[in-house]
């Protein structure tokens, strides 16, 4: 951490602050600039945070030299997570895929769409039993009822469920029946439910909140993390632009951002990240030239039908030719890597 | 709601929507221009959402005609909510400002904090007991204890309390203990949350979320209302944007849009709105100077020292200051609009 | 257009308006919803603005109907444009490589440049000899002198050029020396620069804004295109954002946005896009697989002493393995695109 | 500047360095944190850029400390400017209000608004003769014709005209004409615009582009103030953010943030800031209240029929009942400013 001072500040402030430090067992070091004086500190700096220091009256600025998460970051954990979860590894080089619909509706629907999406590839089935929406005069979800529907999917189809979470009252349930715990953009800085859902210590799909950076998800994700070490797959969905065009603006170069600052594998949602339907593919292959380590889609047997979310649901055939071309172009994209290291990188 | 045809739409299908439009109950009229075909749908739209129909293959664009929210807009409301909150009156022209520290840190510091800002003319002493922090390693806020000694800082100087409720689980104590509770900023949209309060029947102040719209805070507030109607203050803090010279962008101009759309009071928080204590003053100014009926206001006694937020609150004496002309300003305004009305609303 | 009429407009007030309107030419239609009542003008409204009607007191709200652009969009151009340019085609499924220096510095440079992109596949050397700089300090192009290098190394290699015109004042030139003018971002929306070019009749190679939406952009091929019909090519470079991961946010769902709204033929910048070296690779692949037709990279060959945005320069080797990638994974998508159809699309 | 260094940056790479900078005259200090290595370099510093070591390779990151404007900021001018235009004081606590139509439409037109606003107690006329429109379909405003128009009401009024210029080949006619040139916010970085406006010597009106930062908008004027020292005042109107019920979000935190910045008087634009008649006032207050040294406002006697922003004009009534409300405003402000400093400031 860095203190750059005033032009007025005195030696006696200076002089008050560097026994301040040193007492809390930092190291101190003058830097002199031509028409600016500096404060060096070093050590365990994580206890002292910029608010205190920009809060004296001679202190100018601030600059951490440290990033301000830990676990999800790759200084301590260098190399890539990878996980299993249900037999199926995620991260890794493997192309995982969530898809299903926005909302549970019905048994049937649920189950034919699970099969669908089985048959043409993917390896887990999303769909939303609990639904946060912006009006409360929305449809809001089936509720644990829709949870039992998916339960009922994965008997019969043996896709394991990925489901989102809004209320630390149903961490227990959660914790039992759900495969991955989803925990959706509105509830990324919802940090009571990071800690309920850390407890449990099953896999995380943490989405990113439309305005938060992605050093915020980082330390969103710490906040699981240092509960017990769960499972944490981070989500890039789109954050909030000024452009109308799209829902949101999905920022892909997210992917490799995430990829150089930490080691949680990385997946993409196409379908929240722009909300119209013919964007689905075109971006979720940009996502996985990008470097995504998977895709979460909203299919839907009925998108005219879907009482959630249904422009942007894409139909069983449109999700089974995506996969194809998805599958073809992560096949190219690890052979290509193979022949040419990536010369790019500093 | 307006539904714009795409070019090749046949008659078969328009057809075939109008009779399910008419078996819902409601009124289609056909609507032809130049280019361009349309339905016009009239009756209680409030079930219809855009998705159904942007999922359709042949309809270009859904226009919403009336505004989605209910209770908190002005249609069905067109005065002024004016509330008595502990012996204060909030709206209806009265100035009514929150002032204490970003945290409880002990009961020296909030009773203290809570004398000065008493004399000085706060109406309500604000503290946060349970603290939002993006990084699970900073100072995490005192908890029920720091409830405790806010309870103590009431019984001491008479202020009734506003405090942050994070969790559900803490729902039945602060519908018991708190004046007014808060939703904070980063859970406008915990819909959950909103609910649970909603129930409790106390007063809440509603923060506006950093990536939220005007509209979504009025449907958040639409949460709380529709069960069972306690009294909602609306708090601008700043919305987040590219500039970084302020922590916030501080939308002031929401204050009049919100006067326009809601009868909501609505109250602006200087402090986050910025991030910076020598803005605080020139923007609570032009708060009140844009019609706000309200200020929340972070003081602490020794702000450099602060565990939470330092560099944005001000001292007691620079408050008293605040104070001084935010009242000198309030009764300007009141008198001058006496003279002139506004001749510049529609 | 529709007008949706305030609750308390007047018979009289609607009839005054009807007969002005119909005095336009234009045929008005009466909509009656259920609380609402609304007009629909129909007939050659393009003469018509938003704002004529805002302003009345007795109008709540207009909906345009039709898009604001109309030589750049698809209604009366369905087809893609393609384009041959120096007898390179632009756009028809061709990816368009352009590569170069952000400045020219020296001809050694950019010569030496100029061979090593041509050799791995660039098809336009492109280099700034205007270089518009936020602060007034910074190095600001070799001006003309830089356009005298561009052409000696065109010479050499047969590469065509494209770089960034700055000032009308420089028009006669640029349209007699230029094989591709640059409009850059900042200068996205000065509307007297877009005409003098668009009256050069040279092909236009026009930048997104940074604060600009894609309609924006649209309407300002549109300034060039009425013109004259230059060929216009779009490129998308990022948009301004709360992240400061990256410079900007490289808004890739622009390229299949714009692609259904414009016949116009779209490339990306990864370089400016993200301003980091380590993300040009993967977001110029995801550039291509998002549907890009073509991509402008940075290229220098000692990236650590560029005058100009050194960060997000790539060596010549990382682009020759950046063009290995590209042309693999352009093949393999037209080859899928052409075994299984978009079924995504509405 | 500070470099900080990869962690395995060599010894041999930081001599590189260190011989490198000290050849250029610098002096190099080596800073040693627990788990960082840093350089700091003093001396003059303003010929390095960023982009020069992010470059490298064993760069981590690059922390600037100095600000990056110089004739504009206080460092080197620290008292307020105040400048004597037309034989008005603008800044130094006085209130300058530019008033008048967005677009002059006929000498009636302009003539009469001018009287009027002259009248109320406007300093300046306001009203623009070329008009930068999003849309080439749009009215592009008079232009030379419109800048006579605008000289024919100066006469008769003697009021002093602030009109935009949007081209530099208008730069000898503005420079004899016009009092006040004013610099659009889509020209605020048109670097070759603001330099030819620079060299003219005249007071210039410079609106913040709207997605530009204030030290953006800072290194804007010192393109202007390099130039030979003219006269320049500021002007904040809004920037581009996701809310929609506003044209732009008026940024009222940057005029106290320029105040601290910089010497430079500022004004602000609660016409096009916000996009809606009645928010003018309210925002306007607002304004005077956050520190402004002036108010520029669009006033139009038939708002309805106004070519050009319509909307957003107010008419001469409004605006001689919010000239009353400002003055009262302003002079309490200084009233309660003189009896109590302003204890917020650090």
């Amino acid at each position: 951490m860095i203190l750059i001072m005033k032009p007025r500040v005195t030696l006696d402030q200076i002089d008050a602050l560097k026994s301040d430090m040193t007492a809390r067992g930092l190291i101190v070091q003058e830097i002199q600039g031509e028409t600016t004086f500096m404060l060096g500190l070093a050590g365990d700096t994580s206890a002292l945070s910029v608010d205190m220091f920009v809060g004296l009256p001679f202190v100018e600025r601030v600059v951490k030299v440290s990033e301000p998460y830990k676990l999800a970051g790759r200084r301590f954990h260098p190399q890539d997570s990878v996980y299993e979860i249900c037999g199926r590894v995620v991260g890794g080089g493997k192309l995982t895929v969530m898809a299903g619909p926005c909302s549970v509706e019905s048994e049937d629907q649920v189950v034919s769409i699970a099969r669908e999406v089985g048959r043409a590839g993917a390896g887990f089935l999303r769909g939303g039993a609990f639904k946060p929406r912006t009006s409360p005069y929305s449809f809001q979800g089936l509720g644990l009822g829709g949870l039992e529907l998916l339960k009922r999917a994965r008997e019969k189809t043996g896709l394991p469920i990925v489901t989102e979470i809004m209320s630390q009252e149903h961490a227990e349930v959660f914790g039992k029946e759900v495969d991955i715990i989803q925990v959706g953009a509105r509830n990324m800085q919802n940090f009571p439910l990071l800690r309920e859902v850390g407890r449990l210590g099953r896999p995380v799909l943490l989405k990113r909140g439309p305005s938060c950076t992605i050093d915020e998800m980082l330390m969103a994700a710490d906040y699981i993390l240092v509960e017990g070490n769960s499972p944490v797959i981070l989500c890039e969905r789109g954050i909030r632009t000024f452009e109308t065009a799209t829902r949101n603006t999905l920022d892909l170069s997210a992917v490799p951002v995430i990829k150089k600052r930490s080691h949680l594998p990385v997946v993409v949602d196409p379908s929240h990240g722009t909300g119209y339907r013919h964007l689905v593919e075109p971006m979720a292959l940009a996502a996985i030239a990008a470097g995504a380590d998977g895709l979460m889609v909203e299919v839907h047997n009925r998108p005219d039908k879907a009482l959630c979310d249904g422009p942007q649901s894409i139909t069983p055939e449109a999700f089974d030719c995506l996969m194809y071309k998805a599958s073809a172009l992560h096949k190219l994209l690890r052979e290509v890597a193979g022949n040419h290291g990536n010369h790019g990188s500093a």
